[in-house]
């Protein structure tokens, strides 16, 4: 097709078309004869994408985080979701305003009668705060901590109600600990995301696909990394620095009593769990041994204040070989 | 008062107040010494007016607009009120389709399910129909009509309650009638409105304050320039072009039944309502005697299907002397 066939289908207009290809968002072939662009069916689907995402206000620069990243789409609908409503209740204060300085006119309008009735109304700056909604914060969070579990299911009936039912229970973790989480999410770019939840992903297929042949093996490593982590400033200080906005609210999260329902919802999670027991179980009393003395007080110096190390949680110690050792 | 003090004062920054300068909207003396600005408490009012009205997204146009001709303030805030109602539904139903993709999404996000959830829905474009609301037409509507008569009037409780009562029986004029008037209205800019309004305050002064004496040669002035108005072809022309948008509602709005309601919301009106009847008998008449009997077949000929002539209306007679003979 051609760009007059392509103006017409989509209703976009040629600059707009140039830009788009400039952004690199299509790549239509050329013809070699003239230089003209002949595009195909897949370059129109992708203007009309486009030009359904610039409806939604989305800028350039988050429609091309969410196409080269879509696991991030979530977070970044939500906040072009939140940046309107902000922009709607500005709005909503500007109408009233105007509605209030419009009653407050005599019948005949003099400078002086309208700047006092301009005075006497109260326009709003720019700065709003939206009521909270805890509601769809819960969802986003959930959809961060059990999608990785959840991934490749399509859900039957049930599945949705249990899925209805975790988002309930998560409203009940304390919303200071859900709102560090989402200041995280959203501090995150959609790259970072998409890595750490590809990362999360493979790491918990790789606990979940553990064997009782394969476990030890694996409880070496994640030993060993403790302990080469032990002895890194390095890791000490992303520690520190990811640990009250993200590691500890994360822990938090998976730690609270929604075991019964992922296990029902993801049998993924459920060998998952098992397993993940079973290492923490094996390196806790390896860190309490012996053996592990030395690093659990090279640990305890490093990390001290970062971690509850009187009562490890299995959570934490999760955490501390976490994503690192994923092959 | 120096600019840092102005600053410190409004909030407004600096490069903002010298744009309101450049603009003219406030002339603040300078110091002879050193050239530097001193405000004026003037001043300082001035720019917190500007800055209200910005608040509520007026255009720097609009704002020259409404302070150059405040008589036409109502018109600007409705207007705005209007547009940005518009901007409000078209956010709303964007917001409505960001949260349809983000319901539609499945856990894990890939390209193509992202892809198809866009598909399937709908991002709205950029044109937005409001539902009709026809108070408020209706106010702005009253206001220019019967806003010449309630100059200077500061409204009883009582008068208020008729002004409410007159309101409702505008509203049961035909709607056509009143959406033409409120496009006429929409139509005009701030001095011509303004102008407008002046004159026809003027000429319904004119009017309130003939006597028995002075009336006659109101008439003959009247007749006379009916008479030039017939030779007129350049009158004939703006007559035709105002008649179906302005002239002819406005007439049907005037004759409708509202004269007992203005007669006691307003002395003016009374004794306008009067002596218009009078006048306009008195030319009627002589345009059906022999003497007027050439200028009625000029006008039928120049006017025709632009004036009900088998009928003449007192208003449509009004209409055709109306503000040209204010002095």
């Amino acid at each position: 097709m051609r760009l007059k066939e392509i103006i017409q289908k989509t209703g976009l207009n040629k600059r707009t078309i140039h830009f788009y290809i400039e952004e690199h968002f299509l790549t239509p072939k050329t013809d070699p004869s003239n230089g003209y662009y002949i595009f195909s069916e897949d370059d129109v689907e992708r203007l009309k994408m486009l030009q359904q995402l610039r409806r939604a206000d989305f800028s350039i620069k988050d429609i091309h985080a969410i196409l080269k990243h879509p696991t991030s789409a979530y977070i970044y609908i939500k906040k072009q979701m939140e940046k309107l409503q902000k922009e709607q209740e500005l709005l909503t204060r500007k109408i009233g305003s105007l509605q209030r300085l419009y009653d407050k006119l005599p019948v005949f309008v003099s400078s002086e009668a309208f700047s006092d009735a301009v005075f006497c109304t109260d326009f709003p700056d720019s700065t709003v705060a939206l009521p909270p909604d805890l509601d769809s914060d819960v969802n986003l969070i959930s959809l961060y901590l059990w999608g990785p579990f959840l991934n490749g299911i399509t859900m039957s009936e049930y599945q949705k109600y249990l899925w209805d039912k975790l988002q309930k229970e998560t409203a009940k973790v304390p919303s200071g600990t859900l709102l560090t989480m989402k200041d995280y999410l959203y501090s995150l770019t959609a790259e970072q995301l998409d890595h750490e939840l590809q990362l999360r992903t493979r790491h918990i297929e790789e606990i979940a696909m553990l064997t009782q042949e394969t476990m030890p093996a694996y409880v070496r490593k994640a030993c060993q990394w403790i302990a080469d982590c032990s002895e890194s400033d390095a890791f000490a200080m992303t520690w520190k620095q990811d640990y009250h906005t993200h590691t500890l609210p994360l822990t938090r999260l998976y730690d609270s009593d929604f075991n019964s329902l992922m296990t029902e919802l993801s049998p993924r999670f459920s060998d998952y769990y098992r397993n993940i027991h079973l290492c923490c179980d094996q390196i806790y009393d390896w860190l309490l041994s012996d053996d592990g003395a030395d690093i659990f007080s090279r640990l305890s110096e490093q990390l001290g204040g970062y971690m509850d190390l009187c009562a490890l949680h299995h959570g934490e110690i999760a955490a501390l070989f976490g994503t690192g050792i994923v092959n």
